[in-house]
């Protein structure tokens, strides 16, 4: 008997930017690829094993954290990040037959997508008039079925339906990046690579000056370094945040390790996301740790101290 | 020949949280009060001189960050906050007649409105398809004109259509809060009232290992305590980050001021974005400054270092 | 067959502070005590076997670090604190024969006790001339054998010679007090008690600014309180020192031990010195460790490491 | 009326390396030069006005900190230290006539002046019979007056009373170095050099963890390097100590100027004791201040903090 294949979930709808991050894993292709009306939706289908893995966005270069999937990954029962993705986000101008662009008044686009193109679209169109959609899917789809005669979205949607290519690379920056985080029920973390990312969604007890430099501290002694620090509020009221830490290095290192306790023993919570390879994406400078905190070194030092306790120092 | 009313502007549309908010301004009922219709046109219309204050929002306890207040405020011509309004948000369900809740099969509301009351949906009206809206002030508008039948809107909504109320504090968390800020062209900020609030951006240099934490290590050291911290991207790539610090403390306090004095010698760059009272909502517990920081120690380690320098040493 | 008594040596000569406080330790009673002329002799006559443990003094609280054992400690084949000894240090003028006060001129005495008395001598005797001999214990030989008429020494001195007290608490700070450490070859540290001291010599890199930061926040991050740091010269140049730390806490215990791993990890040289209980003198505050640092918040902190690390984050 | 030569004392008797650095002070060729029997009494001729200034010793490359020079500038009447003199430390082993090493059984020293040449006189002369001297102006005196046959001096000593020299350059470490402190009353230090040391004593409240820590972050922060740092007992009691601290720099300067005044702010108490160029022995590696610390990148801050404060901030 075959095995079944993986099944996959992301955020939908069709034709997005989660789709298109979701085709350049291969397992995907040999799986099933099936859209969430959200983030909740996906994560959720993991959760209760409807889906094997959903692929959510984390984090846009322009727009900054998605907080729906941060929040949503701190809470409920636990998930893991198995693999980053990383997307160029390029913006397309679609309609469906070809077109002078001095005569387009209207572009049907997710706000979000407008607001990326906004200098391109005065520049090139003059101020046209925005009608917000929901997702670049649904602007693809609405031109695509006639409600729209032009619109902005990703280059996944001008190819599923067909559609011609007015204008392409119309970002305003033209580097803009999101970042998908593939999550699976919990599981052993892929093996170390050397260039590895671990997550971490950690609280703080709100009463304690300072604990945000403790937090750092515990790091930094270790040699571990930060690539990104987000803040998101608990929910409870204004002024109570945790932070979601991306961390050089993986769970199965003996530094972060160390780290990861030292976290555990000083903060309120610290949920675990994953330890996973960094996308071969150019969008970190690999930061080279200091003396003293290679697994050899870790060892060498436990060595020692084993030495120490049974009265041989040297 | 009297005084011009101060002329606000504030995120729009009309009867939507941040216009309830600016009502709460004892000056905004003197003044003239335009809506905007976006963050960057609220805060242009205070840099091109149209406005004089411009009210938007800039964090919610539930959804975080007001990503695009707070990448506006940063980048632009210099403006400042003067004042910050917290306002309890508080969602209603109107219609324009009473009707029984068992018999409202559709719902009309701003995404992030309905998602903070998606538990009260599903309890009190099992599963109603929403329609999504580009406001809470759309919404009540939408009901008023008849093209919707129910809407979630702000209180105000429901005032200013006259609408009938068939539920309230219907919001799943009972104390979520949204954070505004009123902002003016620079100027002398408001005098110290000795709980005041301090507002930056700050640019770390992307190549220095630990920067976050010697950021954190001069606001320490001068016992300043941070009562918020958020990350926003530069937009340059993934992995580049600015910093939003709200502070405890006033810029004319000596602490403060030689922690700003510190963090302009060592990040890449500062921006100061106001130092102003603090809220009298019950959002945030007052932190103790450690001893040796009032501006009566800073003052007299000043004279004597003058002395010292003076070969007087007692 | 009967066990051989213990060989104890101690810095020497007879009838000094260091005899007076090998004296009260229990097994010294029973063992075999024998002076040596220095506190390198005394250390290497256990280096080499001839004696089975030392004590020699390392600091007091007028004089301050007793540099010679601490070189000898930290130089040479490893040895280990297994006791502290704390003595008050009271002195005793001493006679032949009683004898008025006023009628005293000369006084004999080690230059440190003279020194420790000096105020005492200088009201009560006017200005003596004081001839400095080369020990307590010389002192008190002298003044037995007739070479002179008066001298300060310890009480033992006057015990072990049958002279007169004409003076006892003559010291000018009533609470002076010398430690002295009990060392032996390497062997297991007694057990912890709880209320611990670990001793320790750390060299740092010369050229690594902040080194030392960071050698005490390697104690901080696990809650580890310094009670004491000495620096001593290399020896190879002015400008190059290295550490004598008094930790509170035992090797035995998990912070220490992590700790002390840090400091393998990130120092030039650390040096182990021993693990032993606090004195039971009142020379110390006990320093309440931080939240979280107990070796049951470690064990904890372990096992979650360990459930990460398998793929079971809860 | 001619200005009376400068009155000079250092620490005597005559003929010790106290004498041999004086004469490295171009004014005190010009001036008057005496000893004082201990470095109390060469500083109370200070306070006292009856000398202008005191050469002192307070730290040797082999033997550590010389405790008594440190604690007599730390209490009693302030007093400030304006120079530094670094001196070689070469022992001359000397007689009346020449004679063979291996005739030599016995050798008058100072006891640390035999220790440090012990290893030098073991392989030379056997092992010599040590009789001990309370200086090495006493031991050149002893052999020119007949009291010694041969005695190991300052290269000064030989000099003075003609002595022939046996045998020089005998310490065991070739560059044994002694740092001498010329101090006088309170006055404008010199003006800074570029390359300067500051001297503090500071006392740290007892009961407070991590006070150590957080007087080395005052420092780190402003960007200041410690060059050496030395424990002194209270004398209170066991457990008490103050610290003794060499920094980078001068207290005209605006980092020192700040971490000074941080000092201040946080320490139980705070002693200067001098800003003063450093000698120009190779004895420190010149420490580079990171980024953002020199005197313009202060005055650059204060100026953009004063701007912030009016309301202009850029």
């Amino acid at each position: 008997m075959p095995a079944s294949p993986t099944r996959f979930v992301y955020l939908g709808p069709e034709s997005t930017f989660a789709e298109q991050a979701l085709r350049t894993i291969p397992e995907a292709e040999a799986g099933v690829c099936t859209p969430a009306r959200s983030v909740p939706e996906a994560l959720d289908a993991v959760r209760s094993g409807q889906a094997d893995a959903a692929l959510v966005p984390v984090e846009n270069s322009i727009g900054g954290q998605i907080g729906v999937s941060l929040d949503e990954l701190a809470s409920g029962s636990p998930l893991m990040i198995m693999r980053e993705v990383v997307l160029l986000v390029q913006f397309v101008l679609v309609s469906r037959e070809n077109r002078p662009l001095d005569t387009i008044g209207e572009v049907a686009a997710h706000p979000q997508s407008s607001a990326q193109c906004r200098r391109w679209l005065r520049t090139n169109l003059g101020e046209p008039a925005i009608v917000d959609v929901l997702s670049n899917g649904a602007a693809a789809a609405g031109v695509a079925e006639g409600r729209h005669k032009v619109a902005i979205c990703a280059p996944i949607g001008a190819v599923r339906y067909g559609l011609t290519v007015l204008a392409k690379d119309i970002a305003d920056h033209p580097n803009g990046m999101t970042r998908f985080a593939l999550v699976r029920r919990p599981a052993p973390p892929p093996p170390p690579t050397g260039d590895d990312v671990t997550t971490l969604a950690v609280s703080i007890a709100h009463d304690r000056v300072g604990a945000l430099l403790a937090v750092l501290t515990e790091l930094a002694v270790r040699g571990i370094s930060l690539t990104r620090i987000e803040s998101r509020p608990t929910g409870e009221r204004l002024g109570r945040y945790m932070f979601f830490l991306d961390c050089d290095g993986h769970v199965a290192e003996a530094r972060l390790g160390e780290a990861l306790a030292g976290l555990r023993r000083v903060c309120a919570d610290v949920r675990f996301l994953g330890s996973y390879p960094r996308a071969e994406t150019e969008y970190g400078e690999r930061v080279v740790p200091p003396a003293g905190v290679t697994d050899a070194d870790f060892a060498d030092a436990a060595k020692w101290l084993t030495r120490l306790r049974s009265g041989q120092p040297e």
